[in-house]
């Protein structure tokens, strides 16, 4: 029982109003396997880097419980990279580089030992190719949790659309979701989410926490306010790994359980965010997650 | 044991994607009127309007508990207008027209018989006005709550800063707890403005809910998901109004009870923004806080 996990795995190069970084280890699925790898040491990623990836990032993430066998090494071809610089608000960034690199020609395998998983999850990469690692399953996984983003929208909607029908959960952000829908209200979006396909919808709030829907039901959990965020990317992802983990860890995927993995989802994004890249992710003890889950849930707690 | 209100009591002209409006009564004074009358029928009003103000809005607002005595009407002169556009996100507006007329040399008097008030709610005006209020209470009221916005900031920061140091709790937005603090993070903002004098600092985020503060704890109450935003005039009034309302009928300021007023509060805001102006105000009955206090608490419980 593990998961599979799709997405980037990048060079980052980052700018904030606290600073800034050279190139540095990122990505979706980098984050989304860092983060799950505190609930479960069960994760096999599909991705894609160039030889020039560092050997020593490999290391690290199957030290984390992560196989790396279906990620492909591109040899004479340089690894996916994204520059930006964040916004004095933090909620908006600038693209400044964008180098596809070996993601240009990326085609997912599933190796054969993968194709079994229980849970898998599709980070944000071009719908036509979460839908090809969907295809290459064996047998439908128990839950499949898709991540996406505005420019996909933008420019491969009806493939989204498409993949959209197939999966159990959905996750983007507050604008995505408006996008999406045509609605303003988050209640009316997410009804109109609902009827496309998934089970489930997460609408992403950032600094303002996360709504998770089904078509009856809506939970809220807040972000916990922090004294510093430095860097917000990987935010979502962390979020999403957090998602995840916790359901494989207790293979309970009802709408009462989901709310405690939104919470956890909340707590491992708010790690992230304390630091540049990967960072603070690499580091989390257990008694760091307890207390932040204790905090998460008195901050919330009226006693009415 | 009542509350005594300061603030405008005004005609208001709005827009929003959804409608808009003629002349309507509005003001914060008003907004925090209603919203408390739900509570406690011991409302005391200190503001100023017009001949032109109609004879019927103060009948409503008397019927709603409170005693107007402290409501100057100006002879020959005109009622307070405000007339402003929300654009599509609902958070952000323009001012289309600020017509003064009688607040232009409003000399708030208060009455003999409410200058012992326990409860103490300085709505939205000049702080040298807010200043005069508190100055002609017999003794210090058992809690003074203060609420301002970035205008005051802008140009009288000096007189704000000087009431804080009078007051117990501050209700701002996110946005003015940073302009007043030059902090990005909430809780080093929130830190600095507790250092300015106030006990308390109510937060408020709009759609995204409200923070309350004391030097040690903090606390969230999110604002309820709703269906429909048609106009959010009014909303942070009819917070205030809640959060003082609930706390004057039960007598008890501790910051346990606090957390409870905050969420009162966030439940009477999202009826004003249901309808335009004071109309859902109005109409408030006890099924229907009580219905939505149990949303509220539910949308947050995660059973962790």
């Amino acid at each position: 029982m593990s998961i599979l996990i799709v997405g980037t795995v990048a060079f980052d190069a980052i700018e904030t109003p606290f600073g800034k970084t050279d190139k540095i280890i990122g990505g979706a699925a980098t984050y989304i396997a860092l983060s799950s790898s505190f609930f479960t040491k069960k994760l096999k990623l599909v991705s894609v880097v160039g030889e020039d990836f560092p050997k020593t990032s490999i290391s690290m993430l199957e030290k984390h419980g992560v196989c790396t066998k279906g990620l492909q090494v591109k040899q004479g071809e340089k690894t996916f990279f994204w520059s930006g610089k964040y916004h004095n608000d933090m909620n908006t960034r600038d693209t400044l580089d964008t180098q596809l690199n070996v993601l240009e020609n990326f085609d997912p395998v599933v190796p054969e030992e993968y194709q079994n998983s229980k849970y898998l999850m599709l980070g944000n990469l071009m719908p036509s190719v979460q839908k090809r690692v969907l295809n290459q399953m064996k047998k439908r996984p128990k839950l499949v949790v898709l991540d996406t983003m505005n420019f996909w929208m933008d420019h491969f909607l009806e493939d989204l659309k498409d993949s959209l029908t197939e999966v159990d959960v959905l996750t983007i952000n507050d604008e995505e979701a408006r996008q999406l829908s045509g609605e303003h209200s988050l209640i009316k979006a997410a009804k109109r989410i609902l009827d496309m396909g998934p089970k489930y919808l997460i609408i992403k709030k950032g600094e303002h926490g996360a709504l998770l829907f089904n078509k009856k039901e809506v939970f809220f959990a807040p972000a916990l306010p922090l004294e510093d965020v430095l860097d917000p990317t990987g935010a979502g992802d962390s979020f999403a790994g957090g998602f995840i983990g916790y359901l494989q860890k207790t293979d309970n995927i009802s709408f009462e359980n989901m709310k405690k993995a939104v919470v956890y989802g909340s707590v491992m994004a708010s790690f992230t965010v304390e630091e540049f890249g990967t960072k603070k992710l690499e580091e989390i003890k257990e008694d760091h997650v307890s207390c932040r889950i204790k905090n998460i849930t008195e901050l919330v707690d009226s006693g009415i």
